[in-house]
């Protein structure tokens, strides 16, 4: 994750709203489909596998958004992400969605690591180091 | 459930689609909703509790949906469902979906039930005849 | 559209719902992603451009779906699409979803064609033999 | 919408994922719509009529949100709103959503102002006065 990631989407008819336009909660599913296959490419593993061998599930403690221009109907949006800090319980990342060159949506993104009964959980330092 | 059961919503923004109007998928939400408000109060019980006390699990097998018209951005829709035929392992009813007295959509939804290891499952003749 | 048409899709956390699978209605918009990507490729044209162009509209009439089995969290399902009937007014197709040859869902949908006033349309012939 | 207003929702299927919780982006849909029947409240109007009569469009620049705790599928969530700063271009607010007193996502959320041209519109003081 530390090297900058790349995901691209399509707008379809079901992220749009009565304004002709991308609803603004819908860009919290493109950056999380981001930083999904992030996950894949960077450890090569599905959440699944993090949940089943490591007993690590990430979860997004702060989001937040800044909503610069508006993306349509039909448009092809990349999101950018960087990772910008990390430990062995947070992960911080930059995520921006664009159109072409033109910055749409910019995202200050914190994950915290818990295990599946809810608890603070550190990173196994092999998978922290991949990120 | 027996009785013709009546739930009520308003068409949000994130219900519409760049077309001005509500977004073909989301009225299986709708009607969804109404399913469930219908078992809290016939059964007054939660989906939770139908599945810690009686392991049953409502899942939809079918659904058939015609869509006569529109509706718009903060429309006020009504859903009225009626059961139209039950066992123990199903459970068929007609949804409908009203802007005022104008007809909207039309759905036909089985229900299987199921248990928690997803076998086919009895529903309880207790629980059936409050149906 | 005339020849088979197939599109690959992940389950991301947004298509799940608290049963761990795939939310009923969700199903809708990976079928409706493949409808579009389907006449972006059949007929060279955006949605935008066959409303610019043509004033031509496709609009939902009737799904019939059938749930066969569940899909999952992180799987990867694919949707072919068959048209089975057309007409200057209507489409009709046969959509479904599979888990490599597992049949997940299946959907008979019905598309009408309406112009911008939402009045019915004929669509023009050099449009209907591509597809 | 200068008052503490609150609005009441159900936690529902489509509102889950596969952790069995509220899906982030959800929580966005739920602070949207308590915003929306402040402004039926408090304006007496609807967001056409604010559109056709004024030339009034509210659009989000900055959302904010922290999470704090998880909502499950059934839980009862109140959204609290309360105005933190206006102008006649911008209007902030606090929105906390709470499960009975405990509280699950904090958002400051910032609207601006904007005509049908997607221009900076100044909103009429009449309607300034009554939020």
């Amino acid at each position: 994750m530390s090297e900058n990631y790349t995901y691209t989407t399509r707008v379809y008819y079901e992220d749009t709203d009565a304004g002709g336009i991308v609803y603004y909660a819908n860009y919290l599913k493109f950056i999380e489909r981001a930083r999904t296959e992030m996950i894949y490419k960077q450890l090569e593993l599905t959440h699944q596998k993090l949940k089943d061998q490591y007993d690590v599930i990430f979860v997004v403690r702060i989001c937040n958004i800044k909503y610069h221009k508006s993306a349509k109907f039909e448009d092809i949006l990349t999101v950018n992400t960087n990772i910008t800090k990390k430990s062995l319980v947070r992960i911080s990342m930059l995520q921006e969605v664009r159109k072409k060159n033109e910055l749409i949506v910019g995202a200050e993104v914190e994950l915290a690591i818990i295990n599946s009964k809810g608890e603070v959980k550190k990173i196994p330092e092999e998978l922290l180091k991949k990120i």
